[in-house]
């Protein structure tokens, strides 16, 4: 993958027959949600250009996996062992003219072989190195943009250098029972596959989209991770937290990448 | 309700009888505990006035629901859909010279289809509107303060407006055990009715009163909200927690509320 | 104890038959990791200047618990009757000119009925006294330091002057799972015997040290803490916490103090 996720950017646009990319700012706010925006955020607020394509949609779209159902209950162990291995490592090189080069890490999901999940804002600026893998010595830069929204924080990942481990199963938002045991997997500090439990406490229309709400803790670099039930299907892409909080976490629903 | 919780402060002190009311300072010291000090706190501390009446007493005392005994265990889903309709929204808009209007959120949890427990620092400077309910639109400006003990930061409201759902149970303090699994349930950050999972840690005197402390997740607005046992029990109204530290959660035990 | 912590550091240091003292500065980096360096750390970084002997060893070596199995898993308030006794507060005073008299607290673990393990950056300056005991009423002088590995911050205390309960059990870290329930028990913010619940999430190779990582909430105060098990085995001694994080919180392996 030569010139890194900005080229992949354009090339996924217009391999999707998108009219063209387009150039957003990504900030978050006070509360600590990530936001896509086509005008500069106020002057306090220090902000990132993204190189994004328009429109959401997939150049192969995989079968969504039927929920595993309910009797087949894992303790935290066995959950672990079954489902950590679909949670991938993502590191996003950014190189600055002003700031010099800076990483940052985050985390995705695979849903097939070489289709992941993750939010949009983990990808970074779009002008420097993505890769991919199950953690920084076992990972490719063959990867692609297969699909985004970026004002859901929805994107998808085409990864073409190694082979993936899909999930289990995807959750049905309206099967959720609030105050269910959940837990969060990913790459919180860069510190690989970190799980933690917490219970549901409901599905959240904030800023113009549905979130599932969960007290599973996360971190910076957890965004892009799985949200977990108890049986492994994927209920959520952990997306972002309440600042000045206990774990008023937030989660992309899994099955709103299908829509 | 004419007037709103200013009004009502002075109205239920003279109902009550007692010899009237007057001004507090209400503050939160460095640890992030509330106070309601006839003294202004440290310079450099900032505080709200609060009108407030002499004593508590109730104007309408409620029996104290036996506790559920012990072999009545739920799930945390269970618990959620049989308590969390007793967990209500309080909102408090005060309007101010400087700043104009602001309005804060907190909780309160039903005893009865009209008495509700909360924590006298939800409910704000006493000068403004006072609204309690299921959530922001279902809810009453009919209410009042039934009683009140500012000084163990223990407040009683009369919802006339409404028919509150009381809890099923209040759990008597001396029957806690150090390490049992705990549930909070409050609307932090306006968030309604969010769940968390925690274990109780003890019973501690703290500036002359004593408080549960538990580890399920609480934030602001989840003051006057309910801590519940795995039966269902009300244990304690979640009051506060200390500054930077990872849950060290305090609830003002149930029990006291009818001291 | 005459003198203080300051003497017994160099006589256990000529006990121990060492070459000697050292200075060394304790300092926090950025992340929250402590670190007791030769050279003082960065210039906007505070530190404390600290006696410390060379090497680890025990004067008197008590044999390793085995792992109590399996099978006997305990529920959380059993588990808090059983080992909380193990847990014993640790209160470092430390006289200083420029800022007078300090006093810091922590929490260490019994291992015999006088020997209980620690965090190094627990015991503070060297230069004030030491107290150690169930809390700080019933609590003595009469301490000593036993052995130190200042560099992995593993510290063993001889508690003379009382009877410690010592831990059912010794957790070998290559039996751990990732996933599995732990509890950490502590002293955080001064707060005798708190208990908290999470998962482990792994053992991490950080700074040339493997730390068990787990989510069980930890607050300053918390260090050398006990990690225990579903079964009451001490599976670590709790160390410390990334910053601007949620429980990514991390123990020193118990097993490694035998190291």
């Amino acid at each position: 993958m030569a010139g890194g996720l900005g080229c992949v950017v354009v090339l996924s646009a217009m391999l999707l027959g998108t009219a063209g990319a387009e150039q957003r700012y990504l900030w978050t706010d006070e509360e600590g949600m990530p936001h896509f925006t086509k005008d500069a955020p106020g002057k306090s607020i220090s902000y990132q250009m993204v190189t994004v394509p328009d429109g959401i949609d997939w150049r192969r779209r995989p079968a969504m996996s039927p929920e595993v159902p309910a009797e087949r209950k894992l303790s935290s162990q066995e959950l672990f062992k079954q489902v950590s291995g679909s949670v991938v490592w993502v590191e996003s090189e950014t190189k600055d003219w002003a700031a010099g080069k800076s990483t940052s890490y985050g985390s995705a999901v695979a849903i097939s072989d070489d289709l992941a999940l993750t939010n949009c804002h983990v990808l970074g600026s779009g002008q420097g190195t993505l890769r991919v893998g199950a953690d920084k010595e076992n990972s490719t830069e063959d990867v692609e943009l297969a699909a985004a929204d970026f004002d859901a924080d929805r994107c998808v990942l085409h990864v073409k250098g190694l082979k993936l481990q899909p999930v289990r199963g995807i959750r049905l938002i309206n099967n959720l029972d609030v105050g269910e045991t959940v837990y969060a997997i990913g790459n919180p500090r860069g510190l690989r596959r970190t799980i933690s439990q917490g219970l549901v406490s409901g599905v959240r229309d904030l800023a113009d989209a549905r979130f599932v709400q969960a007290t599973a803790a996360i971190s910076p670099g957890s965004s892009g991770g799985g949200l977990f039930d108890t049986r492994g299907n994927l209920v959520g892409i952990t997306a972002f937290t309440l600042a000045e909080s206990q774990q008023l976490n937030f989660a992309v629903p899994a099955e709103d990448f299908w829509k």
